[in-house]
């Protein structure tokens, strides 16, 4: 199946633009769990089995499982074949943020797309569209490319001004991303819901492609925003991702439910 | 030790500006390699002993564990292991080409510089200076960050003209790291061996700072232009790599030596 018609399949068939994000670092996990063989799946599993019923796609950072080296992710492998045995209609996505060339990104498109099998990556765009063939050229899976991050300083190199058309870069990214490298129809963008007016631009921009929104909760961006700037006409167009807020909440399937159905109410 | 005495010293130790690079995938190893319990670290051991007197620097490219996931991953740490134990004077680079925002990028410090110790890692600057606090702040461990890839597209994002100067991105990258993120003496920067002009202007940039330059070999880099246009005063400030032609050499101490010998007969 292609990415994009699974993706809205799952957001019309779960009634959601949620995004779960799996970051769990071993300092974030409640107590109990540590003293498990494998503290960070088993978290994940609890997490999951609570949570992927309100959610249109669960996103694993990769960064929180390297830190703990082979044993890390091996727990990220175990993550991803729980999710896929039992959540197979859930869009999985390797918050992994690689970037290479060609034949290197031949060699990370076999380690997300095959031997994990994730429905989608988030890449950097620095290397081009020539060498990010290995993971464009695939249909079935998503290429989800950094254009505007939530933190504080993504001005610094994102915000730089172009000599053509005056456009900051991330702008222009957006406009490359949309019109030449989205053949597959399988490209989405990142905008960090701390820039809801950049978000509201990318939308003008993209037309219809997907945008991954991280930032709302811990970082500050507001729901209503985000909304307002990012739907498309058929109300999707969005999966804001949640992770921190729902991790650590009292009642995670609570906090799901309630972040799906506030995300409802503004659509 | 700083990072930058650290590298200096092994090149003037080794005599050598060679960076020897380990993308040992599964189906690049001789036959013979592929029954052993742990193929990748065997021929890295093989590898690393034949070619370790020649190297300043040994580089290994996450991407061609990664496509094996946790396995290849536990082969990554038994050949940084094997390194650190016995070669700890040569300079380990993680070629990871990892950018995230800072709470992340936190978690990636911690998998390369602390969990796997190596000496330094590839980065993506897009996040900026705020978000990349975590690499930058280790004056202990090197920040070698991607400016101009070696791959024939590089030129679509990294030689966007910016507004102000009329730089190429590549250029303005290069003057940003060199005068703005570089306090504690530990960036380095990556620019391909098949774009020699575009070094020579990086080194007028970015003074006395290294420079990692892929590309030789296989790729088409030719070593006399490299150093013509890559040199600092000190006849150091190049790590050159080499990967492929050393891996796939019938006799790789020879050829690691041969490149030593070719790059100080131009030095």
């Amino acid at each position: 199946m292609d990415f994009l018609t699974k993706l809205n399949q799952r957001i019309d068939d779960s009634n959601s633009l949620l995004c779960v994000g799996l970051d769990s670092s071993l300092d974030r996990l409640p107590e109990s769990f540590l003293t498990e063989e494998f503290p960070q799946f088993t978290f994940n599993k609890w997490l999951i089995d609570q949570t992927a019923e309100a959610a249109a796609a669960i996103k694993i950072n990769t960064a929180f499982y390297e830190s703990r080296g082979a044993a890390g992710w091996r727990e990220l492998e175990m993550t991803q074949e729980y999710l896929k045995q039992n959540f197979p209609e859930v869009v999985t996505i390797a918050d992994a943020k690689r970037g290479d060339i060609g034949d290197t990104n031949q060699a990370y498109s076999q380690a997300f797309f095959d031997h994990l099998a994730f429905d989608a990556i988030t890449l950097h765009a620095y290397t081009g569209n020539e060498a990010l063939q290995p993971f464009l050229n695939r249909p079935d899976k998503g290429c989800i490319f950094l254009i505007k991050t939530s933190n504080p300083g993504s001005g610094e190199v994102q915000d730089i001004t172009l000599e053509s058309g005056q456009l900051p870069q991330w702008q222009w990214l957006a406009q490359q991303i949309a019109k030449q490298w989205n053949t597959n129809q399988n490209c989405m963008v990142v905008v960090g819901a701390t820039y809801p007016e950049q978000l509201k631009t990318v939308r003008a921009e993209i037309g219809a492609m997907p945008i991954l929104v991280p930032g709302v909760g811990a970082q500050g961006g507001e729901l209503d925003q985000v909304l307002a700037a990012g739907l498309t006409e058929q109300r999707r167009g969005l999966l804001i991702s949640v992770s921190r807020a729902i991790m650590l909440a009292a009642d995670p399937r609570a906090a799901a439910r309630s972040y799906r159905d506030q995300i409802n109410a503004l659509r």
